[in-house]
């Protein structure tokens, strides 16, 4: 812990990061078409399937390829020191492409002056100064997408999106046939087209290339924000790997309270995945939290501030519109969002369109000098299934995907967040009306919840909606946990909540037919068929956890290699009698053709 | 605790049995036609919504009446002595009949030899003697629905399952204007047509009648079994109360070894809920796990022991045929039907169809002996992604289809048994072919879980499968745990499993759109959104773990009337934002009015 109060700069205990890497798992990286293009991955490495004859060899089984999210922390090579944040992998190549300017102080006043005031939060120590867009120039992905241009980025995620794809994945090198999967073309065009997004501000050039679309593997979002009682920087960075760690595709920093410019800055430096952030809670800090306070000037000296830290993406409630407040009055749970509700507060104090709607190309043209994506933000979601899919709803829905047509217009990615509290009935209509009236725009939903009457298992009951808005297309799942509703998660509850999504999200890929998504489901199969036990744990989401599962009932190392479990013993395990099976009718199928395949019986 | 291997034959301890009521809820009953017509249900009362002038008096909040499957566990002017058993409250209803006997002693061989058997299993202390229907007659539900007989069974139904559906309903009366809703007449006609079973062996008297078909509520059952190392009869009684307490509608006693006679005795005497089984399981016991030495005598005299101790639904695993095997040779993971795997390999060992097929006319003659109904086992059900949906699976389940057409022929109630391990793509195929081929008999799943790679979460990844395949029409939703593939569950996880598949089915009831089924939904989200805290946990399917949740972060009596919680705080609540924007607004609006209704801005 840094001391707290004495203006302490420097972080003095680091044992609380988690750096070992997953159970059974190395991590390697393939490089692309140039050394600095080094994509990380997991293999999952198994075990042999023993010979019924055990003197003789094992059948060998496959390693298995995973996506990997959590960056250098899993890398037992990597040195690890949060006070220096990550490599800067991506610099090299913004700064190839010579459209950017090194600024000499930042942009945003309130940065100015946190760059100068000691608090109780180390500043972090910077190396780099911030980039901004030349005069004129738009760096974001969607805009080189446009010019018909393949950047490092999109590279490095073809690759990356391959890795489930295929057994034929070999270390350090383009697995063969890599042209038969998906081709970095294939991503520029999903970009250009806006069916997909890269959220990568060139001020987080540590940020490891990921993609948002409903042609790849689906994504999920986990959430942090700091806890006034117990933050400490260490603590805030962990809560990023452990979320990551999971799989977690991207973190939303939904901090609030004093001091968060700090705090973020530290989270950026670590984070390996995108950071998205909803600029108007700070905004609303910087006022006392008085709502009518708000102005356009504040809100865009904020946007400015977290654009030169590096948010990748910005949740920007500019779908509420004055015309949509009645709608809502007579709702059962009214305005869920928070965003929303302070828009729709602000909208009402002054009597007008909201600073963010009649700014918006104002906004378009910040994303387009950092390239951040927009997540233009639901304020109107339904609350509880009373509200689901209401005219609040789809009124802004529309908004939104009129404000998709104008981010495209000033060559900015764009993605729609989504409900929220919706049946599992009234699910679909989300997704046909947001294709419809967003043009296929990327889609990013929190949950939905299917039902309102499970509070402490919100998790489950979102995560139900969740794997079914992923097959029909979202793009990506923001993740709920179980204090949904109730509190604040801790580290089990976060946990709990990205292995919920995570195996939504794969459910959903396994039912769109996402090639190679069978793989590790087939791995695993094969492996609890064969009773290769630590290959199960280990190819699962969370080994941790299934190995604890195990251990409760057969602690000893020999239950790791017994044909059968505490569930059902020894005498009733139907795989084992099934080997028998499978043995004796190899036996009897000898016999019947042996005796001239009369049929038995 | 009950001294072990000394004979006792006492209980001793019942301190481990859960009796209290749930938090905020009282419990109810409405008598029917005839006064022994009770039937229970939880009255869940509400906080009034407190005024903003705290002088004048609240809005009342109508109370929320749920079904209930506790039994009189949770009635707090009961008296519960598990060495008596419950009340037999159906006695009078099979008397009146007057087409069963009394049996001067039991007819299976093997309970013969157990009455006589001082183990340290403790014998119940009988006051009845067996039933059986007389000579000739068929004492099943479908057999009377058949002849147009509603039965005082049929009636109970029909008020439990329109307790949810009205908020008319009123302590102890039948609810006005009752015939607008499911009527007696209704579900006699469901029974009869076989859309729909009644489980209720004429010998479990004790049982609270409840229906299985999928114009009712959805259900789920819960598993119990036996563990070796720490049974005593106590904790296997106080494993089905648990398992009821949280919603389990059926509860199936899967329980393998030494002793099960006695132990399922004790069960069935204390169990207001259906109880089903695998004779089998027994049955193979009886042989000392040795598959071969099965024998249609030791099955037959198995169904009998089980049928005269009150057994509501055995699980029949006739569907597995010679020409059914080599379909599963290719499989990833075989068999995994315990069930299943034994008749597989009795078959393959004797080269002959199984006896359960040859003789099952003969078991429809002791269904409709005792009224058992049949839950025709998938014994060939897909154990992974990889052998979903294939040629095995549904070669078994139009052979189901092809015996409940049996079984309907012997006036015997029907149900079939569904997987299993399916993906999201494919769960309506299930639900499909199961109409088509079983003839609109209830479907009762296993899940199904819509991915493998997640042990430790399979209660989740079976719970997605689960909410979508009972929307589609399921019946009755079989729960997994999260120790499913791993270990035996603990009383935490059967209450997960149970929690967990209780919100999969009510959000199944609220996607069919089955009426009322949304009003708890309602009254949750209202709470909600009025900051009635305690309201919410009383009205959520697990109080404790929603409070306790809110109590880690906001322990003070103060924070449960608290306008908002620890998750985004005061200053960040949308809800309360919403408020101060529904009265902002209704200002707005007489200003609007009272301005001669020009439209702002």
């Amino acid at each position: 812990m840094f001391e707290k109060n004495n203006n302490a700069i420097d972080i003095k205990d680091r044992t609380i990061i988690t750096t070992e890497g997953l159970s059974g798992s190395k991590k390697l990286y393939i490089v692309g078409s140039q050394q600095d293009i080094r994509v990380p991955f997991r293999k999952i490495i198994l075990t042999d399937t023993p010979n019924d004859d055990s003197k003789l060899p094992g059948e060998q089984n496959a390693p298995v390829y995973v996506y990997d999210t959590s960056g250098i922390y899993t890398d037992a090579t990597a040195t690890i020191d949060i006070r220096k944040g990550l490599p800067a992998i991506r610099k090299r190549w913004i700064d190839a492409r010579d459209d950017t300017e090194e600024l000499s102080n930042y942009s945003s006043e309130f940065t100015r002056e946190q760059e100068t005031t000691l608090v109780n939060i180390p500043l972090f120590k910077h190396n780099r100064r911030p980039l901004r867009a030349q005069a004129g120039k738009n760096v974001s992905q969607i805009h080189y997408a446009r010019q018909n241009i393949i950047t490092p980025e999109m590279e490095y995620i073809a690759i990356r999106e391959n890795i489930c794809r295929t057994e034929a994945v070999t270390e350090n090198s383009l697995p063969e046939g890599f042209d038969t999967y998906i081709t970095p073309e294939f991503i520029r065009k999903e970009v250009a087209e806006g069916r997909a997004i890269i959220p990568a501000n060139i001020n987080h050039p540590e940020v490891e290339p990921m993609i948002i679309g409903r042609n790849f593997l689906v994504k999920i979002n986990a959430n942090i924000g700091n806890s006034s009682t117990t933050s400490s920087v260490e603590e805030e960075i962990e809560k990023m790997i452990w979320g990551i760690r999971w799989g977690g595709d991207t973190v939303m920093d939904l901090s609030t309270g004093k001091h968060i410019h700090q705090t973020r800055e530290w989270i950026i430096r670590n984070s390996p995945v995108p950071i998205g952030t909803v600029p108007l809670y700070q905004a609303l800090e910087k006022v006392n939290g008085i709502v009518e306070n708000l102005t356009w000037e504040i809100f865009f000296d904020t946007l400015i501030e977290q654009a030169e830290q590096g948010v990748d993406y910005f949740t920007i409630h500019a779908g509420i519109r004055l015309a949509h407040i009645p709608l809502t009055a007579n709702r059962t749970t009214g305005i869920v969002s928070r965003g929303g509700s302070i828009m729709v507060a602000w909208c009402l104090a002054h009597h007008k369109e909201s600073f963010i709607y009649t700014h918006f190309e104002d906004i378009c043209d910040i994303m387009q000098s950092y390239d951040i994506s927009f997540s233009l933000g639901d304020g109107l979601r339904p609350g509880s299934q009373a509200d689901a899919n209401d005219a609040a709803q789809f009124a802004e829905l529309i908004t939104l995907g009129e404000l998709a047509k104008v981010a495209w217009r000033h060559d900015v990615q764009v993605m729609i967040e989504g409900p929220g509290h919706v049946g599992m009935h009234q699910i679909k209509k989300n997704m046909d009306m947001q294709l419809k009236y967003c043009h296929e725009a990327p889609f990013y939903t929190l949950g939905p919840l299917v039902t309102d009457i499970a509070p402490g298992y919100d998790h489950i009951t979102s995560g139900i909606g969740a794997a079914m808005i992923g097959w029909l297309g979202t793009a990506m799942l923001c993740y709920v946990t179980p204090k949904e509703h109730l509190g604040l998660p801790n580290k089990d509850d976060v946990k709990v909540g990205i292995i919920t999504y995570k195996l939504a999200a794969h459910a959903a890929d396994l039912a769109k037919g996402h090639p190679g998504s069978d793989i590790r489901d087939n791995a695993i199969s094969k492996a609890r068929f064969e009773f290769r036990w630590e290959d199960q744990f280990n190819l699962g989401l969370d080994p941790d956890t299934a190995r604890k599962y195990h251990d409760e009932t057969l602690p000893k190392p020999s239950a790791k290699v017994a044909h059968f479990c505490s569930m059902c013993g020894p005498k009733f395990c139907s795989m084992k009698i099934s080997h028998e099976v499978k043995k004796a009718f190899a036996k009897k199928s000898e016999e019947f053709k042996s005796g001239g395949s009369k049929i038995y019986l």
